[in-house]
């Protein structure tokens, strides 16, 4: 998917929720554990229910490689089933992953090429050369981490680096990489502060924002400081869409609560964009 | 596994040596490509002939995921053919996974308890609690990103912060987590001059260091400033080992570098410890 078609699908739903699919089989509704394969019935469900009020869907891997091969099924069959059924929806591997060149290369094809993924979520510890493998792919994109949503955040991201963040770096020295036009960041909804000095380094990119709901980010702070142009946002959620009921009205309450998010920024569009 | 038993094995073996299973179906054997697993059967064959020279071996898991369902099938029967026929190998997952903290539970969950790996790589950037889940278990391993062997490691890595490089902060600051003493950290030989600074924050710890070999680190080098008075190092070498040949006598030559490295290690051992 181009950048391009995702800001029309942004417009056109006026949506730019990500719904998250960390899929835990504890806090799933018990009925699906009877199914063959309760995640992806779980996570079919769900799409299906929210499919026009979200942009984009992010499963983590880490809840489908715990599962092992089973779970790996899982997510294969879950982004062949968007891919298939909602062309028009953007789709995010939250993998973090990085490594070194021949072996970040091999991560790439695994989620653009095997998986088909529009995009890949990725560390920058590494640096230049764990990352410029993921940007070589055409209309993929590459989603890394800048500041998270995570109490840990504060550990190296905000280190002071010759009077300037750590994370600011990062965003800086990315921008100088090949084909940096690929490049989308992680930037936690904890901290929409931050979001005015982020936007002065990366006014035009695409901002992947966890951390809005169950984590306590505010919908409203991060438009008012984070919005661009474009939007410009990616909003995830997770916890709080999928699991808002655990019994066999999980996919009303889900929908439910992905309209109260879509209808939040709908509002926060008409306002911005005066349309 | 705990440090103990690998240790002891270090002083049984006169080897350091961890092999990297970094399988690529493009470089190994081509009549091994007519066999239903071609990567379990490879690497089965590479550990049979080095198992006695090796201390570890550690699968890269982005060379597995590149194959999808296929891939994962293979290193799941890899690390059960290690564990069921060589109790006595420590096993790594080079995973360089790490997430926000139910997140990061998920990827343990996946390596140390789906997979039975005895340790894994995970990367700092997201701090404390991308971590501390990993170092939950016990006789579990966690191998933190110090200082990579790449040459993107000199981005971010060895950025000035406060007078102190960076990944010195990342040493010093994961000693204060909790189950801090499960962790080791990944060092590259590439960058030797490093041991000695490093080996003042960490004296104790466990370095697995990439990077002899095909990437040019000296293993009499990191040797001579990295070891500890266990030894205290885990030298990696993949693509030097298990591509050593591509033809039908790719077990003899993979076995005959093995063998070259684990008498140097063994000459080193002997002559730091008058054994």
């Amino acid at each position: 998917m181009t950048i391009q078609q995702l800001i029309d699908q942004i417009r056109i739903k006026k949506s730019f929720l990500a719904v998250g699919l960390d899929v835990d089989l504890n806090k799933i509704p018990q009925h699906l554990l009877e199914l063959e394969d309760p995640i992806f019935e779980f996570n079919k469900a769900i799409i299906d229910a929210t499919h026009d009020l979200a942009v984009a869907y992010k499963p983590n891997t880490a809840f489908y490689e715990a599962y092992g091969i089973k779970g790996w099924m899982s997510l294969q069959k879950t982004i062949h089933y968007i891919n298939e059924n909602y062309p028009n929806i953007f789709t995010i591997a939250d993998a973090k992953r990085g490594d070194i060149g021949n072996t970040s290369s091999m991560y790439a094809k695994a989620f653009f090429e095997d998986l088909n993924f529009d995009s890949v979520t990725v560390a920058p510890y590494m640096g230049k050369d764990s990352v410029e493998p993921f940007l070589a792919f055409e209309n993929k994109h590459t989603i890394m981490l800048a500041l998270t949503s995570n109490e840990g955040a504060f550990d190296f991201q905000t280190l002071n680096v010759d009077g300037k963040e750590l994370y600011k770096h990062v965003l800086e020295t990315s921008k100088t990489w090949k084909n940096s036009e690929n490049l989308m960041y992680v930037v936690g909804a904890t901290k929409a502060e931050y979001f005015t000095e982020i936007r002065k380094i990366v006014p035009d990119s695409f901002l992947l924002v966890p951390g809005v709901g169950a984590q306590g980010g505010s919908l409203s702070e991060v438009c008012k400081y984070g919005m661009n142009t474009t939007v410009g946002l990616l909003i995830n959620s997770s916890r709080a869409i999928i699991y808002a009921s655990n019994g066999t009205d999980f996919v009303e309450k889900a929908r439910a609560e992905a309209l109260k998010m879509q209808q939040e920024m709908s509002a926060i569009i008409s306002l911005k964009f005066k349309v």
